[in-house]
Formats: C-alpha cells, sequence, structure tokens
C-alpha cells in the first residue's frame, strides 16, 4: 500500500499500521534500546506488522440506496470504499489502534469514506445520513490517540469516515484585528505556512503537528508545546461554524461576549458528537522573529516544579515549559545518542544522568525575549537549576515532533507504550505524580511486566499544571489489550480519585469516556445528553465516545 | 423606609429607588449641570421619587401551602413578604427599573424573599419552587442593568427573589496555587478584604464593585475595570457549584481541561435561567504592591484607539485602559469641577477640552509596573499621545465608583441617561461605533430629544476592543419606557447589523433577550432550551430572561 493515497492534492497520509509518512522513520538509538532491553527484560526481536495484503476488513454494510444518496451528495469519484481507504480510516493512532494494525486486525472499519468539499456539503451528508441511519466519524487528520476515530456504527446500519481534508484553506485574514478565518480540515503546518507569508503564526504545536488538522484541535481541545505562551487552543478560537444533523450553527465573539452562556465552548471539545465544526474564527499573533530554546538542570523534579511554580506566578512564564522527570530525562539523553541531539559534556553530563532536565523557551521579538528569558533564568536559579545551554534546547526543537515515530520503533521491539496524561493544582501535583506512578507500577507489576513509568510537566498556568506520564513494559503478546486497559484503569482511577482532570489535551474519546462521565457527573452528562438530542436527534454523530451514547 | 433593612449582619440595602447607600450621594458639580442644562434643553427643575409610602405593588399571589413549605425549608424568619423587602427586590438598577421606582411603580415585584443560607438550602428551595409551581430570581447584589432581576413568574403561579446574601464567606485559600473557593453570595469588597489578609486580589472591580455578588458577576460574565490586566470574571473562574431543579452540578477544571466541552461555560453567563450558581473556583492573583494611573491626551478618539491596538499587539496592554472620546471627556472633566478631579492646568488643560483622554494603569510589583508603563508609554507617546500625569490618574482612581451615582443625580434633573455596551474586532471599531451614534442620535432626535453620545473604550484585546456608549438626553416625562426603548432598539439593531456582540459586560437579562437570540440564532436559542429542559423542566428558573423562555 503506497503513501499519499488521499484524493486529491491533499495533505499525504501516514503509515497504515504507524505514524508518520511510509518514508520517513526515527530509528531507536542503539544505546536507547540497550537500556529497555536491560530494563524492561526485552527479547530483542524485531517485529514487523503484517502486509497490507493480509489485513481483513469485515464486509461495508453501507445500503446501495445510503451509497447512491452520499454520491449525489458529494459527486461520485468522493465517496471511496476500496480496501486502502478503510484501512487508512480504521481508527486513529493510539497504542491499541496501532497494536491492532500491526497485528492485521483493525478495531473495526468504515464502510465509507465520504470528502465534502464546503461547509453545505457537509450539511448535505449529515442530513443524508441522519436519513440513511448511518453513522459519522469525523475524521480530520486522523491523530486521535483516545479512540475518538473508532468506526462505531451504534444503533445506525452502517458508519462513514468523514475525512475534512478538501475543506482547506484561509477565508481571510485580518492582519489588524490579529484573526483570521479558516476551513476546519486545514492541517497545522499548510496553515503556518500561509500565516508565515503575512508574517503571522497561531503558535500551535502539538506533538501530533506534522499532521493534525485545525478542526480536529478545535474538536479535542488540543494543546501545543509552545501553549504556555501561546495558549492552549480553545482560548484562541473565537468563533466557530458548525454542522450537525439539525441544521447550522454560527457563533462568534470577536474579542469577548458577555452575551449568555458561551456555547462556542460546548461546540469546542464536542469530538464529533455533536456535528462537526466546519470553520473557526481563530486569534492569530505576530511571527516571532527570535526563538530561544535552552535546558536547565535541577538535582529533581519536584525542586524543578517548584521553581517552575514560582516564576509562573512571578508573570515569568516562558512560552515552551518541558520538564522531564529524572527517568524520561535519562530516557530522552539515551534516545539522542549518536542523532542530532547533544549530551551535555563533563560536570553537565555527569549529572544529567541523574537529574531533571527542564526545557524552557522563549518567542517573540528579541528585547522581550532577553528581557523575559532573564527573568526567567534568574528565577530558576534561584530555584536550584543550573542552566546548560542552547545545545539542549536545539537538540530538543530538532526533534520536538519524533516521540509517535519513535513509538513505532518501540513497538516494533515487543514494548507497551502510552502516554496518560491530567492536569491539577500546584498544590495537588506532587501527590497526583506519586498516585499515578503508583498505580501504574502496581498494575502492571503484577501482570509479570514491571514499567519504568517517566513523568514530564509540559504545560503550567498559575493555578498549576500539566502532568503527562510515559508508560514503558514489555508487551504482553496477544494480550496487549487487557495489560493496557489494566495499567490505563489504574492510572485513570487515581487521577479521578485525586480530583484532577482524566484529560488536559488528548480529549476523551472512546479511552477516557467512562471517566470523563465522572468528571462531569450524572447531571453534566444528562446535559451533554439533552444537547446531542437536540443537535442529533437520532444518534448518528460518532456513537461510543465522549458521552456514550448513541 | 431605612438603609440596611437586609437581614442579619449582611451586607447593606441601596437606596430602593436609585444606587448606593442612603448616607451616600455624589452630588453633580455646577459645571456638568450647566453644560447638560444647555445641551439637552433641561427645565432646571429637580424631580423627588416619590415617597415609599406610595409605592403600589401587586398583591402577593404566593399560596399558603408554598409559603409554608420555604419557610420549612430555611426557617420562618426567612421567608420575607414586607413591603419593604419586596420593593427592595423588585428590580436591578437599570435606567427602566430607576424611573419605575421614582415614580412609585415598579415594574412587579416578587412575592416573598427567600434567604437560603447554604447550597443544599438553594437545592431544597429550587425543589419545593418547581414542586409548588413558583418561579425564581436569583437576586446578588441587585446591579443588573439589564432586568435581570425583574420579578416575572411567567407560567408560574408566583415569583419569590431568592436572596443569596447568606451564602457568604471564602471556603479555602490555596496559597500555592493562587486559587480560593467562595460562596457565590459574597460581595466584591468582602472578597477582596479576606483576600487582601493573606496578600492576594481577585482584581474583579466592575463599576459595580461596591454592591456586586461573586456568584452574579459570574452568572453574567461580568467584565471589571482593570480586566485588561487581571481578565474577565469568565477567565478567572475554574470551577463552579451549581444548584438546578434538577440536582447539582459540580465541576472544576484546574487549571485546565480537554475533558470534552467546557459545561462550566454554560453555567457562567446562565443569568440564573438554568440554575442558581452556589460556589466558585477562582483564581487569584498576588495583592498588586504598586499601582500607578495616568492619563494621556490624545487629538481624536480613531488615533488613541490606533495607539492602544499597537501596544495591546506589542505585549504592552495595561492593567487598566479607559479612553473616552472627545465629548466623555469633556463630560468627565466638568463633572470633576470642584471635586476631587483635578481638570489639567495651561496648556493641556485647553488641550483637553477637545481631547480623548486616556486613563491607563498598571498594578504589580514595582519593577514589572516601571518596566511595563515604560514600554506602553512609549508607544502611546509613538502614536501621538501626551501622558499629563498621575493627578488624572489619581482623580479617575477617586471617582471609579461613582457613575451609577451620578446617575441618580441627572435623572433628579430629567435626563435619561444609560450605558449601551459592545465589542468588536479593531477593525470594525470605527464603523461599530460610527453607526451606533448615528443610530442613537436618529433615533432620539425624532422624538424631539437630541442626545449626547459618549464613547468610551474600557477592555482592549489583542483582537479587538469593547465600545460603552454613554447616552444623554432629556426624558420625556411619562414616556421615558417608549423614549429608551426607541434608542435601545436602534443601538442594538446597529449591533446585530455590525456583527459585533450585544453585550460585552452587562450580559443579556430581559433588555438584551431578543437580541441575544439574533446573536446565537435558532439552532443556539434551540440548545439553550435543550438544556433548560433538561435543568429546568417546569420552567421556574428566571422566567423572561436571557432566552425568554418560561
Amino acid at each position: 500500500m503506497g503513501a499519499g493515497s488521499g484524493p486529491g492534492n491533499g495533505p499525504a497520509e501516514m503509515r497504515w499500521w504507524g505514524w508518520g509518512r511510509e518514508d520517513h522513520r526515527v530509528p531507536l538509538s542503539a544505546q536507547l534500546a540497550r537500556l529497555l532491553d536491560g530494563a524492561l527484560g526485552l527479547d530483542g526481536v524485531m517485529r514487523d506488522p503484517v502486509a497490507a495484503s493480509e489485513v481483513a476488513l469485515p464486509t461495508s454494510t453501507l445500503s446501495p440506496r445510503a451509497r447512491q444518496r452520499l454520491e449525489a451528495t458529494v459527486g461520485g469519484a468522493w465517496v471511496h470504499t476500496d480496501k486502502t481507504s478503510r484501512i487508512l480510516h480504521s481508527g486513529g493512532k493510539g497504542y491499541l489502534d496501532l497494536v491492532a494494525m500491526r497485528n492485521g486486525g483493525p478495531r473495526g472499519a468504515p464502510d465509507a469514506v465520504v470528502y465534502p468539499d464546503s461547509h453545505d456539503a457537509v450539511l448535505a451528508v449529515l442530513s443524508v445520513c441522519a436519513n440513511e441511519r448511518v453513522a459519522v466519524v469525523p475524521f480530520g487528520g486522523g491523530t486521535s490517540v483516545v479512540g475518538g476515530l473508532a468506526p462505531i456504527a451504534g444503533s445506525q446500519h452502517a458508519v462513514i469516515s468523514l475525512d475534512l481534508r478538501r475543506l482547506a484553506g484561509v477565508f481571510s485574514v485580518d492582519r489588524r484585528s490579529l484573526s483570521v478565518s479558516v476551513a476546519a480540515g486545514t492541517r497545522a503546518p499548510a496553515l503556518e505556512a500561509v500565516l508565515a507569508e503575512v508574517e503571522l503564526t497561531l503558535g500551535h504545536y502539538p506533538d501530533s503537528f506534522e499532521f493534525v488538522s485545525i478542526g480536529g484541535c478545535a474538536a479535542t481541545r488540543s494543546v501545543g508545546q509552545a501553549s504556555s505562551g501561546y495558549g492552549r487552543i480553545d482560548q484562541a478560537i473565537h468563533g466557530v461554524r458548525f454542522a450537525t444533523p439539525a441544521g447550522e450553527m454560527s457563533l462568534a465573539a470577536l474579542p469577548a461576549s458577555a452575551a449568555g452562556p458561551a456555547l462556542r465552548e460546548l461546540i469546542v471539545g464536542s469530538e464529533g458528537v455533536l456535528g462537526v465544526i466546519t470553520g473557526l474564527l481563530l486569534r492569530v499573533r505576530a511571527r516571532p522573529a527570535h526563538r530561544i530554546y535552552e535546558g536547565v538542570l535541577f538535582d529533581g523534579f519536584e525542586a524543578a516544579a517548584e521553581a517552575l511554580r514560582i516564576a509562573v506566578q512571578d508573570e515569568a512564564t516562558p512560552d515552551v515549559v518541558r520538564l522531564s522527570d529524572e527517568l524520561q530525562t535519562r530516557l530522552w539523553l539515551a534516545a539522542g545518542e549518536g542523532g542530532g541531539r547533544r549530551v551535555p559534556r563533563g560536570r553537565h553530563g555527569r549529572r544529567a544522568r541523574t537529574a531533571a532536565l527542564a526545557i524552557v523557551g522563549w518567542e517573540g521579538q528579541r528585547l522581550s525575549v532577553q528581557r523575559r528569558r532573564l527573568h526567567t533564568m534568574t528565577l530558576l536559579r534561584r530555584g536550584g537549576g543550573t542552566p546548560i545551554g542552547e545545545a539542549a534546547g536545539r537538540a530538543w526543537a530538532a526533534s520536538r515532533f519524533t516521540s509517535p515515530y519513535l513509538r513505532d520503533e518501540l513497538m516494533a521491539r515487543g514494548v507497551l507504550v502510552d502516554q496518560f496524561e491530567t492536569a491539577t493544582t500546584w498544590t495537588g501535583l506532587e501527590p497526583l505524580r506519586a498516585a499515578v506512578t503508583a498505580a501504574l507500577t502496581g498494575a502492571l507489576s503484577s501482570l509479570g511486566t514491571p514499567p519504568l513509568i517517566g513523568c514530564q510537566i509540559a504545560h503550567v498556568y498559575e493555578t498549576g499544571a500539566s502532568l503527562t506520564f510515559t508508560v514503558l513494559a514489555r508487551a504482553l503478546e496477544h494480550q496487549e489489550g487487557l495489560q493496557w486497559r489494566a495499567a490505563k484503569d489504574a492510572a485513570s482511577a487515581a487521577i479521578i480519585r485525586a480530583g484532577a482532570t482524566i484529560s488536559h489535551h488528548h480529549g476523551v474519546g472512546r479511552d477516557n469516556a467512562g471517566w470523563a462521565a465522572a468528571e462531569l457527573g450524572p447531571l453534566g452528562v444528562g446535559s451533554l445528553r439533552a444537547l446531542k438530542a437536540q443537535l442529533d436527534p437520532l444518534g448518528v454523530m460518532n456513537p461510543g465516545k465522549l458521552i456514550l451514547a448513541g
């Protein structure tokens, strides 16, 4: 199966069994491989995914009439039922998705892939799907890691993937008001390219940046790597155009509004279960003339977090903050061996192997960057930090989008690998970190696969921070699902028990739906269901996600 | 009728026919009186409100059983049906409310005033009211200027005012996480007093600061005078406890969450039509050690707005921004004659009478204030601004909460006086200002009462700014309602035509409900109604406001 099998001149497809284009891999360094082989008890055997020809898909159940009506709506060339298209839309890029794909048995497949080219076409497709009782899974960049793209028909007779790649492009730029109107299917790199021409930026760089669509970011409340500075995507969204089976909504509040509840905030984060985001009005910023990222070593994660808290609350928040705990630092340094990443030498190098490394960065005008950097670094030094210079920052920047590539390599070596993430107050941070680490360690150890658990603060706020746990363990072959579920349940229960959020930036999807219900409470879930009944009365929109209805 | 007739040791009541405590008035300066007498063609006669004894109230329709059950819920001492209590809860403090009160004929009155003392008591009262078909108008500080407190029974047999003053106090302070948990009935000054003891501040100072409740601010998406720096109230709200006829909801997302749609943002701004906010989790800040406010003169409003835009987009937003157009500047200076406000002397004084005055201010640590001030002032100077020093800033600070007091004096002189407010993009600002000014001038001139229309930017954002129009005209006695409605409709239609928001900080209430529907669109209104049907199935919550249901 070739890359770039998507229609038209749209963005290239990712490899069906993993991350990235087929022509690009990021091999594991020998040092990291050795470290993991030893720590996790791996067998050193490399596992290839099955051949595409071996992938088995369920038979399409789409009725001929529904197919005809869909073709009448978007054109016959834009309703695909070939195996390749169905495989490429059979899920997102979560660990369970990839395990299933590599083994040749995706967890379901859409009965067709439909490519509308406008807001009106989306409305028309939703209307056909409601009439014909066909479930709809909106598909942006295809990067969900929480099962948000699982092709579940629910109570409908079939399920389509609604690929939004043809809804691409920037409608208008208001340079004076720093705002742009953009089609929701636009990929993040394409948007940044257009904005760069007029010296603007959205500044939204999630790990999935290379493939993610901007509408997908909005639908899942994405948070980028520089979001401590540029803000989360929800903070940049001032307006939204929304297509639902019950009709359309167009909400704008620029720059702010007190005209009742913010319905916009219900559409943002709705993950396709209420309708399809087709257009966005986004706040952008002047493109930074200057960027500096640098490394700071701390004797431990807790001390580093405290230093960051003090800086943030002193109006000294860097635009980029990535604080790794001791294990994560060690893994990161090991991964860079032999590659573009430079391990600090001498004194710093020795210390780095037992320290917590923070990458901090600033973007903007030169003077502003200099001043803000000085302010932050003064406080981090006072908090016990040792700056190790811009080489570490450059290494981070050069490899900032590689972690999903590395996951493929780890899976090939037989590793269970995932990230669970949450956020809480500064006061709640250490107890939460301890609780989740203990829960994951306990759950996986009891299965005979004691894990490595790394932890990272990737986003900081005045009131708290996010925590991202990286979980690595020897995969229990043919029982990956059970093993993963044990780890996920243990971590999620610990998060909910601590009163923290089940997701800071991955969203809910299928994997977190039960836990989100616990977070929202019965009346919160009831409110979302009431809203769904209003906008999607027949329950065709993305069944089984977010609120489990449908 | 005496002041402070509220129960217990709670906050004092405002005078029933106007703003503020009975022992405090802010007289009009002779200069401002002369200016307005001439410009508006006033007769110089002072009109007193009727005596309290002359106020006529409708007979209470609350059924004995409903009253009994309410008394059983909150205690007999906390259900008031006396005339004083009913008058004091018969509306908010909008122009139409005050016209009606001064004339002795409030636009309805609650059949009883009920004072619950806890979240559970609120839940119990709502349950009784749903069972007994009694409408509920939540009452915080009683400061609504958009008819949000109108005692409308709708389809219920009676209506109560639910006064939340006993839900007061700070539950907990998390100093490290800069967050506090507070009861919703807490008044803003009381909250700031508690926070001051631990060197914190919310920094939320709407014009109504002296009387407003923090839950009322949340329910109406209030914006304070320093919100360019501290943020709007909705940005400070991280969690909310909500009592509805269908049960309770407790939502917290600290510091941020991607767990689906932000239901919290539906409760914030819900204006009592879905339920009652009983508690809030708020982000606070370190109390500023240093505050500087100063005046800057510009040759015109448009140039000043442009200078502010450039400053804001260059990361040089002051914490306080109040830019008055030429007329508003002249009125402000005239109002200060003889008072604490100092009119600039000499060259600046002469220029001030034809200029646009901006008050800009910074709060925080001394070094940060100095640096930020230098940055902003450099850009404002470059944009044509002439700094006139801190005296103007001190004068502003000394009189920052006086405008509602002045309104009473103006009404006594027979002036129609109100503020209509909106917000839009920087690009849309001048067209919107021109359109609303023309609409107001046309509507009032055609009634034979040509107005003075002042305009102010009170809040700035990267993407745009708010606009507040002050309308002054000779009141058409006994036809104030018709006259006001003509002005309001003309301004609102111009705002909606321009694609701007019907409210940036006053909320929707009764006065803006029709216009908010136009802004939200049919499916948006339908979504809010679906939510109301879920949370308030019998329609007892604040009928006739926000979405006009009930």
